[in-house]
């Protein structure tokens, strides 16, 4: 047992999978979740994988060893404003966001001092959305990326470590502004390109009246599958990571403009080359164990 | 048994797959391949998936009632050529290739009056290529859309439409205009995506001397699955299909700088309506059964 009390702020699919997560490997005492949502709330308590939920956050914060924030970053400043004079000294306040940088700033300028705030992304998900979607092994070999801010208390980052492993995470500690470019590329970028693809799709489908979701086997189905993540979550991403995204857009516009004049000079010789650059990477990845050599020919 | 002999032309993921197939549903009396190269002949011969395997092209297709082209769409021309004088009376000569205008005419230019030419293109694949990559059950329950030229007889189609149901395909019918336009949007354009996100990432990466495989989880991953698809076969795709592509590719470019926009303008409320209008499509290919709801967090 790390934590007496654990407050989980948000239950959707992280929030849920971390109530799951923290009950089978026994990281609490009391574990508690808090949503603004009264449906949620309901769906918690059926589902029994917290002690005791509540719309009312001050209430549940207290006392707290571990808070969890896993809500869209856009409702972060709204939760801190609230909680700051609830949380008992020396709490680890942590959050499971996918942008750093400014969320960091955004608790520092707000918390007391006493708190121990140490910024987490577990790097895991699914297209799927809300409490039911959650699973105990979300995190189960997952990287999840700690950033510290500097005056954090080193037994205190040791603990937060801890957690996560016992979830099944492995753990990195890294500078949030370095965060937030490599995820701009990892994942918000191929995330915008997903919903980009999907929606000239539909654009063409409706001028056209043509059925693409017949046909969508061929590539476009994976792209949809992305595209169906939870949209005010990535509504937020992209707007508190403005600027590592826009700048990898307009890098990503730049070579899709190249490739289009190589098809247009009938330039095989150029397309060939990268296209067999990229199927490099590929085996990069599955030697990182990031996916298996498994080929994909559409789930049933 | 539907045919007294088949000969399939190429024999990677695709003619092998055919190959496993035929064999299995017992569609011909005598199975036999061609390849150019003596590897591929040597591990078809290995596998025991065809009665008869050689390199040379014009021996293998005597007497077929049944040839199927396999291979990337810049080798149909040469192998036309090669052919054309060598195929029995009222054979079918069918491909598996993705793209058809252009191709349909360069048959219908060389082959004799007494071939029936149809175009077939099985929307089935993996990222794998070659004869070891190919399995038996890699057309059941998908699309194939047969694009028949004009003097073709009825029977000739109705032939070659029981083969592909025999394999388990759901057969459409769709003259070639029609198929390239469809396919560009359902294919193509995800491919060339699929390629320029892990080609702009792989630039950064080595720019910027940071690990990307390692975080790859985050989205990344999926891309980079689809672009380790064969090169050559991408290559000629594209170049075969440039106008659809080329067209496709500027509405892509536009809506993704509208993206752009609404993230520097942190314009949430775009894109939360984009995002969400896009999780609809999601449902449709569900309903399809073009794929499951089944969440996917990385295959292990």
């Amino acid at each position: 047992m790390i934590f007496e009390k654990i407050c989980l702020i948000g239950c959707g699919l992280i929030g849920s999978s971390l109530a799951r997560a923290i009950k089978k490997n026994k990281l609490a005492k009391h574990l508690v979740a808090c949503s603004r949502s009264e449906e949620t709330i309901k769906k918690v308590l059926k589902l029994s994988i917290v002690d005791e939920a509540s719309s009312d956050m001050k209430k549940m914060v207290i006392n707290a060893d571990l808070v969890v924030v896993a809500t869209p970053l856009s409702t972060y400043e709204d939760i801190i404003l609230k909680i700051k004079d609830c949380l008992k000294k020396n709490t680890i306040l942590t959050d499971v966001g996918s942008v750093k940088n400014n969320i960091i700033d955004l608790f520092e300028k707000n918390i007391p001092d006493n708190i121990s705030w140490i910024s987490s992304h577990p790097i895991a998900g699914t297209e799927q959305s809300g409490p039911e979607a959650g699973f105990e092994d979300l995190f189960k070999n997952k990287w999840c990326i700690l950033t510290p801010s500097k005056k954090i208390k080193k037994e205190d980052l040791e603990k937060l470590k801890k957690f996560w492993e016992k979830l099944g995470s492995k753990i990195d500690i890294m500078d949030s502004k370095k965060h937030d470019r490599i995820l701009s590329i990892t994942s918000h970028i191929p995330h915008l390109v997903a919903y980009n693809i999907v929606n000239t799709s539909l654009e063409i489908e409706n001028s056209d009246k043509m059925n693409i979701v017949k046909y969508s086997a061929g590539g476009l189905r994976d792209f949809t599958r992305i595209a169906a993540s939870n949209p005010i979550m990535w509504r937020d991403i992209f707007l508190h990571n403005q600027k590592n995204t826009t700048e990898t857009i307009d890098k990503f516009i730049k070579n899709l403009e190249d490739l289009k004049q190589a098809i247009r000079d009938k330039n095989g010789e150029k397309l060939e080359k990268i296209f067999i650059k990229t199927k490099e990477i590929r085996k990069q990845i599955i030697e990182a164990g990031q996916d298996t050599t498994k080929p994909d020919f559409g789930r049933k």
